[in-house]
């Protein structure tokens, strides 16, 4: 965009022998555009440096940007400083001078962006000077309305207002056809830059720049062909924003467009465009399962019986451990785990009676999940229901409807994985899965060794009792639990893996009584 | 870099709901892979986003960022939230993704990017909750290292020290060894980010960067491949910045460097190039110049004795103006216009007898308008100053040694320009302008009619007289004078423009009587 950038002194135009230097080390043969905001100080010392710097044979054009419309014109050359609009006249000369243009050119392209841009702007702070105590002429609730960027008052002090009567003030005033600052008139295209004043978030200045967009559009008529948001013309850590509007044609916005290495420079998002609407799928409808998925069959199968056995002994072996569970956990944690497992265990009992598709496995477990999302809540709620859904996709990738044992310990794997993935632990941490990975590791070596599959279950129901019981002797290192100390947590089990172990145990051991019945 | 962002209400995870709608509307067959902060929060709401989504015949992966490295490793899982490194790793992932990667291979590249980057950062002020009293466990003069984005207090709270104290801690704290967060070794290339919270103007943030480079570069053996200094992950309007360091290779850099249309990822500077030191060519020497420009010529030329005997009665015609101009600008201004125009004189004709070379009319007057700068100061300095500058570049074009009357009225004609350039002011607004103009006219006028030059110079002065006087009835524009009434004004002529007509006078008539008398 630049290709030097002279600075003063905070808030003070820099001296002439620092113009100068900048001019003598970036000038080659094409010439040299001066970009200069009107504040007396930097036209005469640029002006200055200019004239210095033609004696001495360089090519020398300047072009003086005063954009601001917060003063009305009586006030004379004086009121119209310089302030973000520069950002836009900057851009446009750099491109041209990127593309080849003759300093003349590039100068005239300069000048005339200049003369189609206005800004305004509101202060929400004064700055804070260096070394100094920053002034309160700002008292609270109050903001500043058509600020300079060199902690000068603004043109007039107001209570502060919602952003939206902020924004539809400053577009009067900018728009005005009374000072015509900007031949901006309506079917006209613009470029709009909403900056930030150095300390106001982005996601204020998202905020400002998507009030404006409507309000140009609507009320003003205006084709809004490029949004810059950002913090580009800075006044220390003052908070607020300005408005620029630059009236845009073809070779302004491929200026505008043209790719530059300055660091901050962002792509200009559209201001046309509504925001699009994305349609979002629905998820697969329930009315595309089999009808048995959706209710509770008439008729239970044979799996389907031993199904709904396994959970019932599983739930009310919950309900049973409520007292115990609360008990440890008023040691360990928040004291709410029994009635946490209660409710989800009394939710899955009503739900199961109403329409859980028992016949079909994975669907019930997937059920199961959205009971517990109902009823648990908290985190344990949602790791429930993160342990049934992965076990409901690795069950559903089945083409087989009958589960194997072997597939139950597929599901029980991906679910094990699922929920130390989430919830962040791993064995060893005193948590459920101190109960659940023993289990897993008993159920595999069992089923491998040609165990049959009911007492395969119940070694490995074993497995995660023990399991939870080992968790006395582990330190905490996720939840609640990893708050307490060491001799504490020695006397109790983690609560979260007993009632694991607990409810697979107890579905463990009914299914085997349900096979050996049968 | 990312198809879509899911945001939840202010400092907390966003719903299940939101996370899945998000899914279904950007996920095509290729997949999809989420970038979850590690916040128990998010993890669990994505991770059962995650398995939902996949039980719905999505494809889908997870990678979670942990890459604060404020608290030591004991405090196990929980303490390594999501930062700033997060967005390096978004960048790498959707770099991969649009290069068209399929998603295990854009997963291993986000989940080998995120275990290569390590953060920490330090707040200046809380965050400003929107509704909620702001609050002020923070104290004036205090800082908190190690904070999160969510408002929560860092892990600890410290006297405010200077910026490179401040970034030597967080430098230590990410590359120490013992906690070994990241796999960051002497010799090693890396990016470095700079990362505001919110209000923290970018100069700040570009200081911080400052320190930081020649550190990782000087202490700790780095080669500093990328700098990126911005606000990208942020915490409302929180005052302060984080640090992030992320090991780099060839794919992680081509990854960074990779073209997107996020609207404020920036250029990366590269941090290894010391920065540039652009050699300032000399100014064109005195010593090229010829022996009589560089002093007062021992024999005066007919020429130069006019010169001389012009200026001698322009000086002394304002030195005995002082008490006169003082008087009409304590009415009209700030009262030193008189003593101000005295100082000039006074230097120029100090100077005149030590060193101008007065047979070079040229580099006289480029003389004068050294010495009115030394000596004047202010507005009304640089001002005569670009007047000679101005006068001098175009005498200076012309081949000829010898200056014509034609000649100098050029001269004059791009001096007022230079002036009502860079002064901002035009005829009628009541400055030294009102003045010359009339006077230039009338000159330019008188020559074209054939008058001889001195009878020219004579009757345009006279109209510069004229144009002096009818400034009292003008208006200011410009300058102290815009501030008083009119009243006021109409009851003395604007001093500047009194002081130019009279020095311009008194040459004209001291040249007419030199010539006469020879």
């Amino acid at each position: 965009m630049l290709t030097a950038s002279i600075c003063g002194d905070v808030f003070a135009s820099p001296p002439v022998d620092s113009i100068l230097a900048g001019i003598r080390a970036v000038t080659g043969p094409m010439g040299c555009l001066l970009i200069v905001t009107n504040y007396t100080g930097d036209r005469l010392n640029f002006g200055l440096a200019a004239e210095q710097a033609r004696s001495e044979g360089y090519k020398i054009e300047t072009v003086i940007v005063g954009d601001d419309c917060a003063l009305p014109p009586p006030r004379g050359i004086a009121g119209r400083r310089g302030l973000a609009g520069t950002i836009l006249v900057n851009k446009v000369a750099g491109a041209a001078a990127a593309a080849g243009l003759s300093l003349a050119d590039v100068t005239s392209e300069a000048k005339r962006a200049s003369e189609m841009v206005g800004t305004m702007g509101v202060a929400l702070s004064v700055c804070t000077l260096p070394g100094q105590v920053t002034s309160d002429r700002l008292g609270p609730g109050k903001m500043e309305l058509g600020l300079g960027i060199h902690g000068e008052p603004g043109a007039a002090v107001a209570d502060l207002q919602p952003v939206d009567v902020v924004v539809s003030h400053v577009l009067k005033q900018i728009l005005s056809p009374e000072t015509n600052y900007v031949p901006i008139t309506r079917g006209n295209r613009v470029v709009l830059m909403i900056n930030g004043l150095g300390a106001t978030p982005m996601m204020e200045l998202m905020i400002a720049a998507g009030k404006t967009v409507p309000k140009l559009q609507l009320e003003f008529g205006l084709a809004v062909e490029r949004v810059y948001t950002g913090s580009f013309m800075t006044s220390l850590d003052m908070a607020g924003f300005s408005i620029s509007i630059m009236k845009a044609d073809q070779t302004i916005l491929q200026r505008l467009d043209a790719l530059t290495t300055a660091p901050h420079w962002p792509v200009g998002s559209a201001g046309n465009r509504p925001p699009a609407k994305i349609p979002v799928p629905l998820p697969p409808s329930r009315v595309t399962k089999s009808e048995e998925s959706l209710c509770r069959p008439v008729q239970l199968s044979e799996r389907g019986r031993i199904l709904e056995v396994a959970i019932e002994a599983a739930v009310n072996a919950v309900i049973g451990m409520r007292d115990s569970l609360n008990d440890w956990d008023s040691k360990v944690g928040d004291g709410d785990c029994g009635s946490t497992m209660y409710r989800g265990a009394t939710a899955i009992l009503d739900d199961m009676k109403k329409y859980y598709p028992l016949n079909d496995a994975a669907e019930t477990v997937n059920e199961i999940g959205s009971s517990v999302r109902r009823a648990m809540g908290g985190t344990s709620g949602v790791l429930y229901n993160i342990f049934c859904k992965a076990a409901y996709a690795r069950l559903k990738a089945n083409s087989d409807s009958i589960v194997t044992a072997k597939q139950w310990a597929e599901a029980l794997e991906a679910a094990i994985a699922a929920v130390s993935k989430y919830g962040g632990a791993s064995a060893g941490y005193r948590t459920l899965l101190d109960a659940l990975i023993p289990a897993l590791a008993v159920l595999k070596e069992r089923l491998t060794a040609g165990d049959d599959s009911s007492t395969a279950f119940v070694l490995s129901s074993e497995a995660a009792l023990a399991g939870a019981e080992s968790t006395k002797h582990m330190q905490a290192q996720a939840g609640w639990s990893s708050y307490v100390s060491a001799n504490i947590l020695a006397t109790v089990p983690d609560p979260g893996a007993m009632a694991a172990a607990v409810w697979y145990n107890a579905a463990a051991l009914a299914v085997k009584d349900k096979y050996q019945a049968s």
